[in-house]
C-alpha cells in the first residue's frame, strides 16, 4: 500500500505523475500545532523540478492546496489533506514507453503486477513526482520537530565517483552531455533528539527509518553510523566509549549513529542513503517491444534529471522527519 | 513493539535472555502446510550457541516446544506458538553490568527508556538470544518457500577486513586472542521468486525486508543489488538491459538486486547486510558507574561470541524468508 | 484515526463539514475493476442532503471528483482518491455553538480533546457530512461485490416507535413540527457470500463489521442474526439446524445471521443497527455557556435532518460493503 | 488473525481447547507497573470451569505461567507472555463431532475455511477456552486501570427470558434439566474515565469496544447507552442535557453511555452485550454426516455450560479493560 502506518501518524500518498493531482492525507497529528506556509513552500521548492539546468525541465510550481485539518494557521487534530495539481502534463511523451519498458524503472514489473491496467505515463504512481506529497507531510513534521529544537540536515557526500563537493556540478554536466546520469550518497543527521525513541527488534529506529527511506524511488542502500565500514572494524574500535560531561553521559564517538539497541542515545542520529543514477537516460539501451516480443533499442527523450540524488535531499529529510516525529509522538 | 505486522503474517516475539523462555507466536499461516521438524531443528542448530570455539560457550540446545497451531505435522490455520526454554541461565554474571552499561549495547538506552525496570541480565529482551524464536518463525517460512521452489541462501562476503573466506577463521581467532571482536558482511540471495511481489512507495520489497533485517541486533546497514557501489556508477552502467531468452524477458545483469519500483523482477533478490563487531569484548573499555555517576573501566567477562556475524547467517535467512513468504501470501 | 485498516483495503477519510472539501483515499483495490460512475452517483444521491422536506435543506450535489487510481473507467491498482467540494458552506451559522455545546453532539468532547483547536463549524470532522466520502468508497465496493453477485440491501424496520413502514413519514413530520427528531433501526442483509470469510476471535465478521458500523455518527447499537432477542431464547430455539438441499448443506433457519464462529456460513449475513434520533433539534435544551461557565438554554436553528436514520441507509450499505469486500479480498 | 492491534497495546492469543496450552502475548505495556498475582488469580477463577453445578464440569485450575515481561512483581516494558497448560484434556470426546458439525458452532464453517486441517477437538481455537488467556491480558489491564481509579463492573441484567436476578439460577437449572441452554444480557459500566478517549469515525470508542466484545464467542449484539431502546425515543428525550455541578460540566442523564462523537464524556461508559444460549446442548438436533453427506441426529454429550453468559461476565470486563486501557495509553 502507498500508506505509512507509524505508531501515531498515518500517511496516505496518492496520485500519478501525469494524472490530475498528487496528494497526501496525514492523520494522527496533535491539535494546536502552528504551520508556517512560507517555510513549507521554500522546502517544497527545493524538491520541485525546473529550477536549474541540472534538473528536469518539467515546470511545476508544487504549491500545495490544503483541504482539511488546518484552521487559522494551526492544526485542528483532524486529518490533514493536501493536493498539488499537476500542471505541466504531457501524457503523449510516454506512449512509446508503454510498449517498451525502460531499464531500471518499474515499467515492466508494474505492467505485470497490475496486468497492464496501471497508469504508465511518466511512471504513474511509481514516479518520483510522488515524493512531492511526501515532502508536504515531511515538511510539516520538520517544522514541528524544529519547534522542539530537533534539526534534520542532509548533504551529498558523494556524486558519481566524486567525493569533492566542489566537483559535483561538473560530474553532473559530464553525465548530461553523454546523455547519461549519475547517482550519489546522501548523509543525514538529526540533532536534538531525546534518549529513548524506538525500541528492540521490530521497534528499532533503524528499521523504522529504513522502511521510510527505501520508499523513496531510487534508494538502494541505507546504513547507520559506521555502517558497512564499521563491519570491518574491531569491536574495540567500533564501540563508543561512555564519557561524562557536566554530569551528563555522552558517547565519546558516534559510530552507532545515535542508536543503540534500536533506541536513540541522545547523540546525533546519522545515516547514509545510496541513491542510484537516474534510470531514464538518453543513451541507447537494450529493451523489449512487449507487443511483438522482440528486442528493441530504446532512446528515452523527455525531461529527466541527470541526477535524482540532488532533488532527493529534501525527500530524505522529509521521510526522516516523518519517522522521527512519529517516534517522538509515541514516546 | 516486538511484533512484526506483515501483510498476511503476524509475528510476536517474547522472552528475555536469562528469563524462563524465549518464544514466538506466528499468525496468518494457511492451514494444511507440512512441517519437517528435523529440518527445522537443523536450521535452529546453525544459530544455537556453544557449538564451536568460535561462538559463545553458553550451552543451549534450542529445541522448540510447539504449543499450538500444528496437528499431525501440518498447520491448522490457527496461531502457531512455540517456546525455547532457557536452560543455561546465569543471571549473576550480569549484576555488575546493571550499574555499568556496556558500550555498544542497549544497556544504557534501555535503562533510560524503561526507567530502570527492564530485565538487564544478558541484555534481557535486547539480547541476540531473541533471534532464536525469530529463527523458528523464519525456519518454518523457509520450508514453505522451498515447497514452492523458492530458495534463500546467505554467505559471509567479508569478515573484519578480510574478504577471503579461507582466512575468516583466522580473523576471528586473532580477535578472540586480543579479547576483541570482529564484524562482517552477509550477502543473501533469494531465487525462484515470481514477478510482482511488493509495490510502490511504502509497499516496496526493499523497505519491507530492511525493516526486518534491522530488527536483527547488530545490523547497521542494508543494501540491495549494486547498492552503495551502484551509486557511484553511471546510469548506463547501473541499468539492467532487458533481454529475451526462450520467449521470456530477463535482465541481462542484476544490479537492481531483483527489485524494480519496489517490485520483484523474477530475478534473484540480492541484498547485503552489515553486521557490527560484537560489542561485548573482554578488552577494558571506558564506561560510567551509574549509581555514583563516575567514570569506570569495564572488562566484560562471561560467554560472548567474538563474531556475531557467523551466527547471524541463519537469522538473516529467517527474516528474509518471513518477509518474502508474507509478500507471497499477499500476492 | 479517521482511517480504516482492513485486511487488504485501507481507507482514509478527511475533511470538515464547512471546510473546503470532504474526501477519501482508498488503497489496496485490485487493478482492472470497472467503475460505473452513473450508478455511483445514484448511490451518493441517496445520501445527499436537500432532496426532500424530510431531510436537511443544505444543498449539496455531492458529485465526487476523482483524482487518482482510475483510468479509462477501470482501477489502476494505485490509490483511489476522490473529493467532494463543499458548496453550501455557512460557517457563521455555528458561531454561537462554539461557546455553547449542543447536547448529544461531539461539540464538548471534541472541544476538550482538541483543546479548542478543532474546527467546530457544523461539527467539523465529526459531522455526518463525512459519511459522503465513506459512501464513495463503499459505493465502489458495492459495485465490485455486485460483479461477484453479492448484494447488500438495507431497510428501516422501525422509525421512532413505529414499526409500520407506511407510517414512517408521519412519524418524521410529527417530530419535525415539534422541532424534535426521531431515531430508527436499520436492517441490512448481504446475500451471495461464500462460506469462510472472517475467522475466530478478533478476526470475526461481527467485530469487523461492528467497528465499521459504529464509525457512522449516531449508531449506538449493532446486533447480528437473532441478536438481543436471541439471548432470551433456549439453545434449541436459537441454534440453526443443518439441512441438505440438492447435495449442499444449509441452515434451516438463520438465527446466527449468517455468521458462525466469526465466519460466514454462506447464508444471508443479517444485522441491525440502532440509529439515535438526530441530536440537533430546535426545541430548547439545557446547555452551558463555556466562556462564562453558566447554564444556557440552547435553541438550535440551521438546517438539520429530523431523522438521520433515513440518510443512514446508504451509509450502512457502504460500510458493510467495505467490510465484506475487504474480507473477500483477504480470503 | 487472533491478534488485537490497539493504538498502543498488541495482544496475540493462541492455543486450542484440547491442545497443550492456551496463552497470550501482550505488548506495549509501560515498564514499572505492578501486578498483584493473587488478585489476577481470583479474577481468572471467576471464568474458570468446574466451579459450580451451573458450569461445565471440566476441571481446569487456570493458573497462568508467566514467561516474560515481568520481574520482581512489576512490568519490564518488554512483551508479557503467559500460558495456561491444558490439564483435563479429552480429545476422544470429540471424534464423533468431526464428522457431524454441531449447530450453532464453528465446526462447519471452520472445517470449510481450513479445508479440514483445523483442530476440531472441543472447538479447537474457536473454543470458549480461548477466553482464558484473554482474561489474563484483561485482568492485568483491570489492575492497571484500578491503579488510576478506573473501575470496570458487569452484571447480568437478563437470563433467558427472566430479568429478575433472584430467578436466574432457576432459569439455568430448568434449561439444564431439559438438556437445553439459555442466553443472557450483560451490562457493563466503566467509571472514572477521563474526558477525551477515542475520536471520530473509525477511532470511536463504540467501534473500538465492539470489535473486542464481538471477539468473545457467543456475543451477537452490543449497544451503548440507550442503544436500541434510544432509537425509539425523540431527540429531546435521548439527548443528555448539560448541567454544572461544583464548576464542572456533567450530563444530567447518560443516554449516550458516556460516549459522544466516539469520545468519552467523563461519565460512566455503559454498554450491554447479548450472549447467545450455549450452542452445545444435549437435546437431539438436526445435523449432517459430512462423510456420507446424509442427515444425522446429533445428541451432544460431554461437559458443557448450560449458560455461557455466566462465565462471560469476567471476559466482558477483560476485553473492556483492554480496550479502555489501550485508549488511555494512547491519550
Amino acid at each position: 500500500m502507498s500508506c505509512y502506518q507509524g505508531n501515531k501518524l498515518h500517511l496516505s500518498i496518492f496520485g500519478e505523475s501525469h494524472g490530475k493531482a498528487v496528494g497526501m492525507c496525514l492523520q494522527g497529528v496533535p491539535a494546536g500545532l502552528t504551520v508556517d506556509f512560507d517555510q513549507l513552500q521554500a522546502f517544497l521548492s527545493r524538491r520541485a523540478p525546473g529550477q536549474s539546468d541540472l534538473t528536469s525541465s518539467r515546470k511545476e510550481a508544487d504549491i500545495p492546496e490544503f483541504l482539511s485539518g488546518l484552521l487559522d494557521g494551526h492544526t485542528t487534530g483532524s486529518p490533514i489533506a493536501a493536493l498539488i495539481w499537476n500542471r505541466d502534463v504531457r501524457r503523449a511523451d510516454y506512449d512509446a514507453i508503454r510498449d517498451c519498458p525502460r531499464p531500471g524503472h518499474a515499467d515492466l514489473t508494474g505492467h505485470i503486477k497490475y496486468s497492464g491496467f496501471q497508469d504508465s505515463a511518466g511512471g504513474g504512481h511509481f514516479s518520483g513526482r510522488l515524493t512531492a506529497p511526501l515532502c508536504i507531510a515531511g515538511g510539516l513534521c520538520l517544522q514541528w520537530l524544529a519547534q522542539q529544537d530537533i534539526q534534520v540536515d542532509s548533504r551529498l557526500i558523494s556524486l558519481g565517483n566524486s567525493t569533492d563537493p566542489s566537483g559535483f556540478k561538473l560530474v553532473i554536466q559530464e553525465a548530461q552531455q553523454q546523455q547519461d546520469s549519475v547517482g550519489g550518497i546522501i548523509e543525514c543527521s538529526i540533532t536534538g533528539l531525546p534518549v529513548g525513541l524506538g525500541g528492540p527488534l521490530f521497534e528499532g529506529m533503524e528499521g523504522k527509518l529504513s522502511q521510510l527511506l527505501f520508499a523513496i524511488p531510487g534508494v538502494k542502500g541505507v546504513e547507520f553510523g559506521s555502517g558497512f565500514a564499521g563491519s570491518t572494524w574491531l569491536g574495540s574500535e567500533n564501540n563508543d566509549p561512555y564519557i561524562l560531561k557536566n554530569g551528563k553521559i555522552f558517547t565519546k564517538t558516534n559510530h552507532c549513529g545515535g542508536i543503540l539497541g534500536g533506541i536513540t542515545t541522545g547523540g546525533p542520529l546519522v545515516f547514509r542513503v545510496a541513491v542510484k543514477p537516474t534510470p531514464s537516460i538518453g543513451k541507447p539501451q537494450q529493451s523489449i517491444c512487449l507487443s511483438r516480443m522482440e528486442p528493441q533499442v530504446l532512446e528515452i527523450s523527455g525531461r529527466h534529471d541527470p541526477c535524482i540524488a540532488l532533488r532527493a535531499l529534501p525527500v530524505v529529510e522529509a521521510v526522516a522527519a516523518l519517522g522521527v516525529y512519529d517516534a517522538l509522538l509515541a514516546n
